[in-house]
């Protein structure tokens, strides 16, 4: 399949960062380099972690080692949370030396900034990522990531589309992918019948945008997948490998199809992670209370542990055994239609 | 299947330490914790590389967030390289906490120290090794780490059985498992004929060694497999992570049968390594010559790389997907009959 430099965190317990890609890409047939931007016990939803962050000098130090000995050679790459803008700033270097000496290097840059209107970066890293974007092939912010790096406030679908046009014209990314948007009325409103025909009234949905750059505008595609209640981390990571994994760039309708593969697999995860969390005692899936949480530390810890992703157990649906519900992505014709 | 907290090195590139273990554990259905005593860009055999060694103090102070937030909850343990006396300390303090609290946690040890008569860890880190081997369910040191840790030169039958004495009465090590003993005439004339039939008489061969400590002496059983030519890196990580895996305490024999299996699997991966880096352009498989290497380092780098384990290409031999030529262990009845 080919191999994938993958630079994100590393936590010892649990399935986020590099923790929550490198397994799947491995599983699918990747050899994978993997460079720890952070070391640590647990992911930070925990409310408190020990380790250390790698220096840029440390970063540094092993992009050099790594080209000295002829071992930089990935036919993609990844890139995720990277604290910091010196060590950012390492990266962004590193790629742009890629890039050069192979323009058809297949980088998925996930802007991991912040979520549900909080940036967890400092604002410093900002416009590092804008001097990434025109580098990348492929981007998945979230929601509130598109909206910090165009500092368009996302609130119809000319704010959306405005959006898209400045990722893909005056950033010149080929291709946007954004996962887990809340389906807001207004967005609801908007989709084609393809799609809002097979929302089930009575539940939460979110909603997966596809968007490549052709020489105006752009193809959209998109789909739905049911929410599940509380929060699971890790999701966004892998999703993100997932969507590099199945990435083919011979395919027509390339990232769709891979936005596709990366939606189901990542919706089946989260359900049997789900399935498990509610097998367990129940005073390991106390619902997030911020006084609660405050006040007994252990009892959020006791949730989050409960919450981690399946990714052994449910290795099976990373290769695609088995699967059902397949979430394929829809066009959406009409989308820049006025 | 469970969960295993790893302790050893990282390398972005290739496949020895931690690269050579965790995935072959996580394919097996294990949750695996992954503590990263060093983060180096490849493994020492290329002649160079960059990254650091995590201290003593960053190490525990990840033990002590993992503790703190109830997330030491490993059924099993697997050490590998720990670079310094410090970091080991820390690494063996974790490990009787574990004991304490867990008495039936099974603990694979394997003494990372030299091979081939070289020590190539400072030499107090020795009495550590000693310390921890009383803790150990296993341990799987090559012939020249059992030497180091007895303080026995291996050079006949009754100095192997003293080493071994050493180990499980004075140390108290349940389990000894030793692969890769280069097979010399005095061991190839002491084999059960079980053992020595099936020798090809054209080839050089290895031997594998589980003895299991009985009331008075042990049970011995060993097995051979063919010599591959040049050396391959992280085998022994591979093998002692498949060991850890296959290791069923419920099950009679069980070392002897956990070792059958890492050694049929580790050799067949071993076999496909092989196979692929005899497919290579000729600059990329040069053998070792010190003088050419030294001249230029390059050329060294080039055949490490070719001879990284094929892990990932491989990873059905991982599952045990189609394995053939099974090197099932052999029971050695007479090993301690005077």
């Amino acid at each position: 399949m080919g191999r994938v430099l993958s630079i994100q965190s590393h936590v010892v317990f649990g399935y986020v960062g590099g923790k929550a890609a490198v397994f799947p890409l491995q599983c699918l047939g990747y050899d994978v380099d993997v460079v720890n931007t952070v070391n640590f016990s647990n992911h930070s939803g925990y409310g408190r972690l020990g380790g250390t962050r790698s220096t840029a000098a440390e970063l540094g130090q092993i992009f050099e080692s790594l080209e000295q000995n002829l071992l930089l050679l990935p036919d993609r790459l990844l890139t995720g949370y990277i604290p910091g803008a010196e060590g950012l700033t390492a990266v962004a270097d590193l790629v742009e030396k890629l890039k050069s000496k192979r323009p058809d290097i297949i980088y998925l840059l996930d802007p991991v900034l912040g979520d549900s209107g909080r940036l967890y970066v400092a604002p410093d890293v900002i416009p590092i990522y804008r001097r990434l974007l025109p580098l990348s092939t492929i981007i998945s912010p979230n929601w509130f990531e598109v909206e910090t790096l165009t500092d368009i406030v996302l609130k119809d679908l000319p704010s959306l589309r405005r959006a898209l046009t400045i990722l893909h014209q005056d950033y010149h990314v080929p291709n946007v992918v954004i996962s887990s948007i809340p389906l807001s009325p207004w967005l609801k409103d908007a989709l084609p019948a393809s799609i809002s025909s097979n929302l089930d009234p009575d539940a939460n949905h979110l909603l997966c945008i596809a968007s490549s750059a052709t020489t105006d505008t752009s193809t959209v595609h998109a789909q739905t997948v049911q929410q599940l209640p509380g929060y699971f981390s890790g999701v966004g990571d892998l999703f993100s490998a997932l969507l590099l994994a199945h990435y083919d760039p011979q395919s027509p309708s390339a990232v769709s199809r891979a936005a596709s593969q990366a939606l189901t697999k990542t919706h089946a995860m989260l359900r049997l992670t789900h399935e498990y969390a509610e097998t367990l005692p129940e005073e390991d899936r106390q619902g997030t209370d911020d006084e609660k949480d405050a006040a007994d530390p252990l009892r959020k810890v006791r949730r989050m542990r409960g919450r981690e992703l399946r990714l052994i157990q449910g290795q099976d649906i990373l290769r695609g055994i088995g699967l059902q519900d397949t979430r394929e992505l829809q066009p959406w014709a009409d989308f820049w239609a006025s």
